[in-house]
């Protein structure tokens, strides 16, 4: 294991050079990560199949545990139970846009992690940093426990718990437990927890700043320590299921699934769940007495449990459904947790707007109206007050606009059209619309995958580490 | 499939090529080999560990259900459930002494398969060509059901199934079935099913020719069809234990294994097994209520039934031991067949050595003294007289002998003394003498050895071909 030591040191010494100026030290959060012993416990894998580029390069890295699609290279790094997903990347031959320019991409855009250590980390979608479209660089990084990199390229960054980076370039930052950050390019900056953050520079800036104290019940990380509160006990509530989903070659679902949907094989369904036609449930995925309408889909760490989602429902990376009935075209947003009552459940109504990172946790009954956004803390009616309105009437802000804890500056026509114009993109994506031979999606692409999988050595100086490997069509 | 049946059509115009002054049509052979649809089913998967060179390339190929270690090239080639074990070939550095020849090994050694079709076959060993020592070579040959190569390059061949080629480089050969061929170096040659042929120019000649009738109710082979007989029936009897075994990723086997031995995870272990110290068990060897001194080893495709192992025991690889007894350091060469009876137990005497591919199948109670050598058929007290010899007394033939089927010619100590040195090196290599820390061998190295799997295309025009892959340390 001395090999895997010195990669430790490594990530520990880089961590803190990067981020020297906000005087963080890496020294504790990597050493208490992940125990050393657990990396040799867990084989990686990887995805081949017709519709995805196929293109890994894995050398001198810890990957237990890691699930692997695409283009993706991975170099001295450890990258522990973690999604990379590459099946969004740019392909050679496409046009970029942004602002004025038109960048032509001139090979197939790649994942490159070096240096970096994840930990049940999402990573997916592409880079949107037009200063580097053809790699999706994760350097100098530490993401840990059910962070999302979503079209985030980082550069010497540190992913509190349950943190999202999205479509947003990250140099030399710190984004705290449960924050959401979707801005664009940013550097420099330490995020505090609990921070909702989305901004288009010159068109709308959208922030909410969680409540500490309320918050921790929650999710509360103390550096060094592992995270704790209701989001780590649900994660890890059905580790021993999974488990047994890991321990087979062949798995076969409890459930129908129609021709044009797919459930992956790493997803844990369990009985009393229906899977509607377009429906995509993707790995690490738990269902249990779920009802999904059609084109409904359950991404990556996502929870529905005793819950009915009408159709083209959009569960985003990490979040969590239990107890709540959707209507149609409802967007529940990263790491949010909709949670209802066995006996009272939590409603939304149709084409509702979730925003990542929201917490609904109703002992009372609570209802959403239809056409409405919802952020933030929501536990009871007062809070629907102020942490909800109709996306109509929110579309008509025109300068600022201010409510609770929330503070919006900008257009909101630009703000709701960005969002529905990113929700039809993702049904899109996630095949959705297929009706059969057109507008497929990954609810289709991947109906078909094969996986390999890696073990490391397991004995010896480099006891811990992935030999290298290079796989290619 | 297009790509698929591609090479397939490939296969068949390179063994027809080289075969052709045989007149050899390979079309029915390799047509009804393996159904394509079978070659999408199963993965294949490679061993890591620190004892084991690690390099391996795969490209253009089916590997469905084949395991591989070391250092390994397939090119071009069908590779359905044979073991490809690189645990014993040449490393830098090492001499090749042959003749009055020296030879440095200049690079590691490697297995070299390309536009070959193997199915179920063993191939081990290193490559004894003296004109060929970096590559141990398998091109443009087709090997069928239970076929071993053992450190024999190929080159143009046919070997028929339970075929043997040991120690010996062939070009442009049929080795039909249940024929056993180790003599240095062939070519154009076509060896008749059932024959055994032990040749060290200049030293001796062994030859022994099954009767085809009596063979036909053991193995019978037509062009173009399956193999049928008493062999298939044994080894595809626990085809679906076996199917459970690789369907697990974590296997625990249902006997204690001392910290000096070593039982591979895709071994198929019943109840009633002892393990003994320094004792090898491999992949695809099957044990039932058998008794493993210590020392003894059972290789790959080797069935191990209510029987006893006295210690320091090879059995070689596809040989079969049911109701038999066996007393210290009895060789059982390849492909063997032991039967006995569960209430007349076949006795086989201390330190007598079974030829390879010998067929022992007694209705009445049969036993072969100590310190005998047996060949061909025995199935009754009559064979004993005509096929067993006293190991002293067949040292001390010095012209030439022969015995019912057998023909024998030159040294019969040179043939003795070459056996028992090479049985001597199978256990040292086996690790049947290790103490703990000196001589340590497969038994010893193989305890952690981590697998991972490989899964091929599963549609469109390249379904069952698996993608190029390169694995270094």
């Amino acid at each position: 294991m001395k090999e895997l030591q010195r990669l430790l040191d490594r990530l520990i010494q880089r961590a803190n050079i990067n981020l020297r100026e906000i005087n963080y030290d890496a020294t504790p959060v990597i050493q208490n990560l992940v125990p050393l012993r657990q990396m040799d416990k867990f084989y990686a894998f990887y995805g081949i199949s017709n519709y995805h580029p196929l293109d890994l390069q894995f050398q001198h890295a810890n990957l237990a545990g890691s699930y692997f699609l695409g283009k993706c290279r991975v170099a001295s790094s450890l990258v522990y139970k973690s999604d990379v997903r590459g099946d969004e990347l740019k392909k050679k031959g496409d046009v970029f846009k942004f602002q004025n320019f038109e960048i032509p991409i001139t090979r197939d855009e790649g994942i490159d992690i070096e240096d970096s250590f994840l930990v049940k980390t999402l990573v997916h979608n592409f880079s949107h940093d037009p200063e580097s479209l053809e790699w999706f660089f994760i350097k100098d990084t530490i993401s840990t426990h059910y962070a999302n990199i979503h079209g985030s390229p980082c550069d010497g960054c540190f992913l509190g718990p349950f943190a999202t980076a999205d479509l947003t370039t990250l140099r030399d930052c710190i984004i705290g437990a449960f924050s959401y950050v979707q801005a664009g390019e940013i550097s420099h900056m330490s995020i505090k927890p609990g921070t909702i953050w989305v901004r288009s520079p010159g068109a709308f800036n959208f922030f909410y700043q969680y409540d500490r104290s309320r918050l921790e019940k929650y999710i509360s990380y103390t550096t060094g320590s592992a995270p704790t509160g209701i989001f780590m006990e649900v994660a890890e509530a059905c580790k021993e299921d999974f488990q047994n989903i890991f321990d087979r070659v062949h798995i076969e679902h409890p459930v129908a699934v129609p021709e044009t949907a797919s459930v992956d094989r790493y997803a844990l369904v369990k009985g009393g769940t229906h899977i509607s036609d377009n429906v995509l449930v993707a790995q690490r995925a738990f269902l249990d007495n779920a009802w999904m309408g059609k084109g409904a889909n359950a991404q990556e760490n996502c929870y529905i449990v005793n819950s009915r989602l009408e159709g083209n429902n959009v569960t985003a990376h990490g979040a969590k459904i239990l107890d709540a009935e959707l209507g149609k075209n409802v967007f529940v947003g990263f790491n949010s947790f909709l949670n209802g009552r066995p006996k009272t459940k939590l409603k939304i109504g149709e084409g509702c707007i979730i925003m990542p990172h929201t917490i609904i946790d109703a002992e009372t009954p609570l209802a959403i109206p239809d056409g409405h956004l919802a952020w933030g803390m929501i536990t009871g009616p007062a809070d629907i007050k102020t942490n909800t309105i109709s996306i109509k009437e929110f579309a008509a802000v025109s300068d600022h606009f201010s409510m609770g804890d929330l503070f919006f500056e900008g257009s909101g026509k630009a703000f709701v059209e960005a969002f529905e114009h990113r929700i039809q993109h993702i049904l899109e994506a996630n095949g959705a619309f297929c009706d059969g031979t057109c507008s497929l999606g990954h609810a289709q692409f991947n109906q078909k995958i094969s996986f390999n999988t890696l073990q490391p050595y397991s004995e010896g100086d480099l006891k811990g580490l992935f030999p290298t490997i290079t796989i290619r069509p």
